[in-house]
């Protein structure tokens, strides 16, 4: 008889199957015994009155009767708690060993790389083949709305030449050119203009993108996943509306508790980011927003820490009024991560300051605070006082931790925000002038604005994607005319030669009728996390790498044979110092 | 005005309409000149009295007014021939120099290596658009398709460990771990086993495989694709039904005229195929089976060929009466390229054998002959007398070519047969015990015929798909059993402790609750090239890489500088040898 699957089996009810899975757990109370049978499809109790040698994840089949279960013993909380299967033979497919951990719990409890070592035992538990179930459903629902929107999905190589993603390359020796390297892509960045050029109206691509980074908690180690789209023609109207409905569209599938806050998503330029959020991907979904006080404090006062800053900013934490000093401190210790000298502080106690740096501020410097803040009785005022930069990165580090600290957020509303106005270029960390995001980007004005404005002014067309505070999405309208490509290079100073050299496709295509195109790419895998409210990215991929960048299943990296090195042209430098870092 | 795509100007008849899209052509009629508009979705004519300064190639945006064509001007050859654009705007959006070569023709007339280093100009030809917008449809039906069936698609990962899938691994040195490398996936044999031990239960993915092989004619170089399935607790009808099912689905969608000549699809044994075919991946559409004449003819002539041969195999050439003797040598060329000493001849005519060999048979034999092998008037018969491997080989491959030269293939139909009883293990060049194809199918018998059998006439239980004479897809019913598995690699020489080694994690896994489980894995690229009538497996890629495996457009493989290779602890080695084989 061929195999049912247990979800099935509500069809069957009367009917005789045959299942197979595994024994999720057997309890004997010896007449009678109940097995938890499991497949992929569910679980479902199977009754036996046969004695019987089973263990934990054995793989069994089972012929039997599919039948209601007893008033009395109807279990509601399960998907398959009215029935249960009344067994006429059991077949041992495959004995298994006790396992290393419980598969009942969601896993989260267990130490990771043990997990990862037997990642084969742990996809069994529910979280984690719930996740792969529905992240099929979901990149299949992306690729359906892509193709009914005129998009086409395009393969674009995995053998390729350095792009200038900002990371460190993947680098693949080849054995037919010995010395020479294949890179592994960053991003499908120069093929998808490429694709432009060549006459492809809307590409998508569900693109793998490897980056040799030091692994990061929101960024799984060495390859990753995004939903990457190039349009030709496009305004910027045409590239949100493409996202915002492919949002629309697609996130209830798997997060139907989940809504979208404001549609279509709210812009902010980025100066508006950092001076209102003191972050680039800021979550607007609740206020605490940064006020600029320095006019109304700076030279005001005896306090000479508000004097010799650049400005005074402050935050309005509603409620924050009984916050303890200890919670107070900890305030402080976040701004100081970022940079902060202090974090001072005051309350609004029957319409004054008190406590905190009160003791500076005379009645009437209190009542312009209070007045111009808006700020009421059993609020708490926190304020860096610094350089502009230090001051929003570091208060808006603090409001991010008081959105969570006073539950400000709804994990079940999606607050999807685009930050436009990027600075095209900016100083990096050596003073020098460098790209601030895409280089590909088209600098706003074009050439002309290479030509005449100070480079620092210059905005980017290219536009982020935050979703609840985590960066979601970049893209840009790009840069399609050969010479201000060259010109925004050769500030940064890259020479028309070197241009030439390291995008060479690029540039040469350009020459060939570029269309106008741009687009962005969303990373899957932070998408997936926010809308299965998972907090470990790992555990969005079937296989990850651990956090240490090592694939502990399956043994990678390892060691590879003299003949294979010999083959490719390489040798490993056994210098000191590298066997120093290998410790 | 938003922009209308050129397909849908039908629908627009007596609108105005703004298009984008590039000039292919400019016919410039004095008073009036005609422009070939094209995008993605098309290409229509446009007419305007404007003198205009227009190239080919160039980007331009268009406002009109869509009009149906006068009578006499109707062209019916081509979509959008009844229609056309008058223009009341031209913008020209970007220029382009002028292309190397033309695109209005499909292309093969060109050197490739010149298309490749243009090929985002290249990919304007309607040919090369429409093979990325059919491979796009194509493998989302098989997406959706397998959705539908059951099946989950799983992303499993680019770096990890090698796996014995017979071709030389891609290495990516490691930063983070000095001295080791990951290895890109030949194929996901081995995690796609993993999920099936971790409860999946059907896997898909289109899947890419990486190996380092010299590049072939019908295997992209790198990198190519495969459709990869993998199923637990199987049947063989299970299996091969899902194979079946899937490709009456889905191949009509982008190949309407193309039929399939059997379903289901018919089995033959490798025995079978290789003696009737001379091949294991026969072409069945068409007969000119090898027939085993040897107990008609050895020893029963002078003629000593045949009397010192191990077997004398023969194909009655229908037809063939009329080759003229260049024909006949050009078969005998082939013959030999594939080992055989030579190739004996004879016709027949008036019912009896004339010509060639003729001479050495008496009339008793050649009526046996033309009797046994109901051979006719007009009909050729060719021979070769050697041992049974080399005249199979060689008469396979002499029939393929008979099979074109006499048009008895047809490429609207398509041939689809397994292939099954495959031995596991065969003897290698060195005459040593080798896996006959795949080392992770489970051997026929399983243990027991480990344990008794010869081995070399284990059958395997790993069958091949093939398509018109091409293997288009390989699977099997795995082993499951980690004690079968040490004992089936014991055989050809692996101990236990380097199976453990190579392949712990499978290993491991199949000690904990191992299901049986069976797939196959379907090459797409031979796939569409058979179901568009491609010749050129690279123009199934968007971005292939060269013949000689490299990317002429981005200069793939590069060189790279010091410090990357400091950051990986490697070195390119700079002995004389390899310097030589570098030019």
């Amino acid at each position: 008889m061929s195999r049912t699957l247990i979800s099935d089996c509500l069809n069957k009810i009367g009917q005789k199957v045959t299942l197979s899975g595994w024994v999720s757990n057997v309890r004997d109370h010896g007449q009678i015994a109940f097995i938890d049978l499991r497949d992929w499809s569910g679980n479902i109790q199977v009754v036996t009155q046969e004695k019987l040698d089973l263990g934990k994840e054995w793989v069994v089949e089972i012929e039997g009767l599919v039948k209601n279960r007893d008033q009395k013993s109807i279990n509601s909380k399960v998907a398959l708690g009215n029935i249960e299967v009344e067994t006429t033979k059991i077949t041992v497919l495959n004995k298994s060993e006790t396992p290393p951990f419980p598969l009942d719990s969601d896993g989260t409890e267990l130490e990771e790389n043990l997990r990862l070592k037997y990642r084969y035992l742990d996809l069994r538990r529910t979280r984690l083949s719930d996740i792969i179930k529905k992240k099929h459903k979901y990149i299949l629902a992306v690729r359906n709305w892509m193709d009914q929107n005129g998009f086409t999905e395009i393969i674009t190589p995995l053998l390729t030449t350095s792009s200038p993603e900002g990371a460190r390359d993947f680098l693949v020796p080849s054995r037919i050119h010995k010395g020479k390297f294949f890179v592994l892509p960053q991003a499908p960045q120069q093929f998808k203009q490429l694709l432009m050029v060549g006459g492809v109206d809307r590409y998508f691509q569900i693109a793998p993108c490897a980056r040799d980074e030091d692994p990061r908690a929101d960024r799984h180690a060495g390859i990753f996943y995004q939903i990457d789209i190039e349009i030709s023609f496009p305004t910027i109207d045409i590239l949100f509306g493409v996202a915002e409905k492919l949002m629309q569209d697609t996130v209830s599938l798997i997060a139907p508790q989940k809504k979208i806050a404001n549609f279509p998503f709210p812009r902010i330029t980025y100066t508006d980011a950092i001076n209102k959020y003191g972050s680039d991907k800021p979550n607007i979904s609740f206020g605490l927003e940064l006020q600029d006080i320095t006019t109304l404090l700076k030279n005001k006062t005896d306090f000479n820490v508000f004097n010799n800053a650049d400005v005074i900013k402050t935050i309005v934490v509603t409620g924050g009024g009984n916050f303890t000093k200890s919670q107070i401190e900890k305030l402080e210790e976040l701004a100081k991560e970022k940079g902060a000298k202090g974090l001072a502080y005051t309350k609004v106690i029957s319409n004054k300051l008190d406590i905190g740096i009160s003791r500076f501020l005379n009645p009437e410097i209190q009542k312009d605070i209070i007045k111009n803040l808006q700020a009421k009785d059993g609020d708490l005022l926190i304020f860096v006082a610094d350089s502009l930069n230090t001051a929003n990165k570091s208060l808006g580090y603090v409001r991010n931790y008081l959105g969570n600290l006073l539950k400000l957020t709804d994990p079940n509303l999606l607050s999807f925000t685009w930050i436009t106005g990027f600075p095209f270029y900016e100083l990096n960390d050596q003073g020098k002038l460098d790209f601030g995001h895409n280089p590909f980007s088209m600098p706003k004005g074009g050439l002309a604005s290479l030509d005449s404005q100070d480079p620092l002014t210059i905005e980017s067309m290219q536009y982020d994607l935050t979703l609840n505070g985590f960066e979601l999405a970049s893209g840009s309208i790009r840069n399609h005319e050969p010479e201000t490509m060259v010109k925004a290079f050769e500030k940064v100073g890259y020479g028309r030669d070197e241009v030439i050299k390291k995008f060479g496709g690029l540039y040469n295509a350009f020459h060939y009728g570029a269309p106008p195109h741009g687009g962005w790419a969303i990373g899957i895998d932070r998408l997936l996390m926010i809308l299965l409210d998972e907090s470990n990215i790992r555990d969005i991929y079937a296989f990850p790498l651990s956090s240490n960048g090592v694939d502990v299943l399956m043994g990678a990296p390892g060691q590879v044979n003299q003949q294979q090195l010999d083959d490719l042209g390489i040798s490993i430098v056994n210098g000191k110092t590298v066997q120093k870092i290998n410790k």
